[in-house]
């Protein structure tokens, strides 16, 4: 990726389509929860390899909320776009959609934050290239992603001392 | 869709992107046909599905050429779209490209014409909206597809008559 | 469960053990995180599960954080088990082990918290039992769950005038 | 496979067969048509991989035609033999049944053919022992495979042409 | 089946060829004892549904010996056929080989016994067609079930006993 | 893991919960035997490793007996340990158990007993550690075990001169 060292959001989006098939399923015949998480991990990663041109691990998951149930037949629509850079790490979010097979009326049904870190042959975390936010709605999930990493830090550091 | 009978195939066209894992390679550390068939069929048939706004069913696949091997840890990227439609069968172009994850070059790997029926609930062939091209590129693939769906109709016939 | 009102934890507690195989891992030979949630999810479900003695839906995952990398190999030990209820919905607390297959030593791989409401036959959620916290641990993780509820329910809000 | 050039297709024939479960369906309950693909592909492969005692790789598949749906339930058997030869590339035919598991018939369902190349360590294509048809029937797919591979070439070239 | 009550066990054989991806396999680089069973368990339901042209379950597995390890890469050959019947019950006999993909040889690698039932529509054993065993291999074949038989029973009992 | 020579059942044993998700089952609703197996040889496969510390291989199954369906929906529960050790191999004891997700009754639905062997880098057979059984059952089961080798060894002796 030659000496460029800022990059925009849009530059490593992610759209990525799946079809509910009984495979996804549960026994009440919706897509079950594990299965959507494997298939926004999946988003999210490539979003955050395609920032740092180059391999990434998952270091953490926040604030997932399913709103509504996704079906058996339902063409499931993903989004993931990288939301903000610290140092090493990265988060990405992730945005699910279900489409109804027969009204196509698209409704939201999941989001959730990825935060990954760039890595080298050994796995170690390496600097990645900054984030550059273009638009105010990049820009304000910049700001609100700032928040997140606030918590999730101190999340961290309350587990240690609490155990 | 009430009344609206006439699509262009950007209204159905399907974006969708995967990551090759060990579970998707063959025993040359590459994607296996299979595998790469079977994101095709399902990008193509949520194309067909959206076009006609309910169930399809695959009924043909044609002139699906491998250029450039799919590698482990490869981003995969998937474009479908409707080229054709006949009276109740549509045909969707399959476009797959891979994407260096170190390099991030994008290079086209297969592609594939998939045909299908769009069925009702018994599974019985109905009519289908009509689809309208609308740039030079749309109105091309329009007439390659009518003559692809010649030689798919002379196939048929020369099978019937041959066996 | 007849006129049984109050369980504790250790009533509904689960523990899952599997071995990493290709299947479950990624380009670079560790247990791809999308995989792991999955295991997750399905650990935290039957808990909720038991819990409930009926089906539960999976609501939001949160504070999921990776510390060491699963390999290709590892024996994974997954322990669930219900930290907080409310009304209708429970916070399911999941901890991830590996255990190395030559040394057998044990190792903290990553934690999370999954939210699951009790549904009836229609998927509307309904009343479940309350939790009971026996021992000390078990009453310090349900004011912790407390918080995290907090958080989570403040985060829904943000999110709605957020958007 | 020491000094034998020649083989007959019969040498290398495959027969698969599968029990279609849930795993293995659509929405509609029939086997989705993305999975049927994969298991021609595997059936085709070893074929190919036999005649040539060694690793090959898909370059094209053509002229798949579903004739007839197949169930949750359903025995697949699945044929596949090589029916022509080239200096690198061969093709594989496969025939694909299902067997009704109350009646035991069986109806013929798709066909398709697949063109594999034999490959050395660097998967560079290498060239390949010929095939000798034997039977009147091994004749005949001999010549309709010669047709098809002329018909694949145009394309390939119309392809080129119209991009 | 009409009323034809007496069947070959070359009536019901089963041919399974399947090629050992890496989903298949294990830390070792072999084809992992589970997914070889779950083959063996397809392919011998199938050979005991079309002796019974009807639904059959799984009541008991003997005898699995596991002679040599089966390869990343090997293509395996599974062979079913039903060996002996009871009044509801029958035992399949299951022989998996391997071939090298190089040297197309093949060896034995594994044998097991299935034993299953036949099933009206609520699951409960129903009487089955009698197996008329024509060769000599298939007599002796039946002999050596009939004392497995003998033993399986005797088995069930002593787990009785000894609870 | 030093000099530690003997060691007891429990130091191995492994808990091991499953939920039965429709890609578990067959076309009856219940899960397939063969899902059953490859669950039961993980579980068998993780406590052998836990005894010898090191790689494993499957080398026999027997005796396995499945007495109830299971479910879709259906948690299972399987309990695995190491019953009996030889100089290079080792018995470990599968129990399965299904619980209702409506009423939490658990109730056995199979049993079957793994044969592994340690083996080295090269796939070799190793010495392994010598079992001690503590308690009256564990006793019992370690006698059991005794006479079902004798069998096994009868069989192979059996096969062979038979073939």
């Amino acid at each position: 990726m030659g000496s460029k060292k800022f990059r925009s959001p849009s530059d490593s989006a992610v759209e990525a389509t799946h079809l509910v098939l009984p495979q996804d399923t549960n026994a009440l015949g919706t897509a079950f929860g594990g299965k959507i998480m494997e298939w926004m991990d999946i988003a999210a990663a490539v979003a955050a390899g395609r920032h740092v041109a180059g391999p990434v691990v998952t270091v953490a998951v926040d604030d997932m909320h399913f709103s509504q149930p996704i079906r058996l037949g339902d063409v499931v629509v993903i989004h993931a776009s990288v939301n903000h850079t610290g140092r090493t790490s990265m988060e990405v979010g992730v945005k699910v959609d279900r489409e109804d097979s027969a009204t196509l009326r698209r409704e939201h049904c999941l989001s959730g934050y990825f935060t990954f870190v760039g890595v080298d042959k050994n796995g170690r975390p390496i600097p990645i290239p900054q984030l550059t936010p273009q638009t105010d709605s990049e820009k304000r999930r910049y700001e609100n992603a700032e928040l997140r990493r606030q918590h999730r830090l101190n999340q961290l550091q309350n587990n240690s001392v609490g155990k």
